[in-house]
């Protein structure tokens, strides 16, 4: 297998990582929490943000060329995850992970 | 559970069954027939343009506001999708399924 | 593409109908209703068979021989689901499309 | 969010390892190799390889209780992933990377 370029490779993995981070903490403590973290507009965007990283990581995988446009739209979610998350507090590992691979995405969306 | 709008739920049907049909096609029609159908361009395409149907049917399943971008990229990969089966032939049935999901995802992307 | 045998096909239906009530309800109706319909079990389970309906309907797409017990798998958490479902109330559509699903799989799980 | 078990983190690790390591290879090195590669039956095993592990990484991110049954049926498909690779040759990542996420399934499957 040709593998993907290193900076994609990174990317890929930021991906994977954030779709644990904000699925795993969706699903977990945010139900377990409840009050502001399972308001609809907040655990919406969390599993808005897991799919999207998913979705992202697979079209890298494959060298989709319309991994750019995907990559961009993972970035503006990530971000947007990352400040609701920040708002809320207490979940400061989805906040790094939504930043990161926000990051990371950006420079995939050239 | 508030229904989505009946353009929304037509364009969540066609996003389905556009899946199905590239999706279904890519792994049995053309793994089987090989040659161009194989050919890594064209069968990349296909797998990409069933997984974007795939998210964009699960954006607006979860009432995201951000299925708005993810249908806009479904519609150009689907487009690209349809007039690549179009060239190798014998897939009327994605070509009319890509089609049907190009025009409802590009009423979604508003 | 050869198509799939018509009892595969409806089953591949009543997954994608089962994938698109359980994903939909979960995301609208038990977020905005709360209380009993987003305690961590009941909306887990809601997210779980949303998730097998999707993988099962993936598996008979590619005509994996694999499918057998993925459906097998997929009846057990409809049918649990659609007793959930029921216990709380108010998900008629829920109940009805879960059950369809899981008489489905349980055909093809032969 | 309380965190997963390091049993089950190694686990979901390993799913995800495997997912890309499959996923990646088929969409690349076997579409561009051909041949063998690009048996149906090789190549959609692969794909069902990839998309157990995503699931069964899915179902333990989410915690439920349904991941036993779904780590079971991702070691069988994994198992025969492996051998599959090592027959055909020249997929020792693969190969690898299905017998990691195999083991680590066994031991989630109970």
């Amino acid at each position: 297998m040709q593998n993907p370029s290193p900076q994609m490779q990174r990317c890929i993995e930021a991906c994977l990582k954030c779709y644990q981070a904000c699925f795993g903490t969706a699903m977990n403590h945010c139900l377990e929490s409840g009050g502001q973290h399972t308001e609809p507009a907040h655990f919406r965007l969390m599993i808005a943000c897991s799919e999207i990283c998913r979705t992202s990581a697979h079209f890298m995988l494959m060298n989709s060329e319309h991994h750019t446009h995907v990559c961009r739209e993972c970035a503006e979610i990530c971000e947007q995850c990352a400040n609701d998350c920040e708002r809320i507090g207490d979940m400061d590992a989805c906040v790094s992970a939504c930043r990161d691979c926000a990051a990371e995405c950006r420079k995939m969306a050239g």
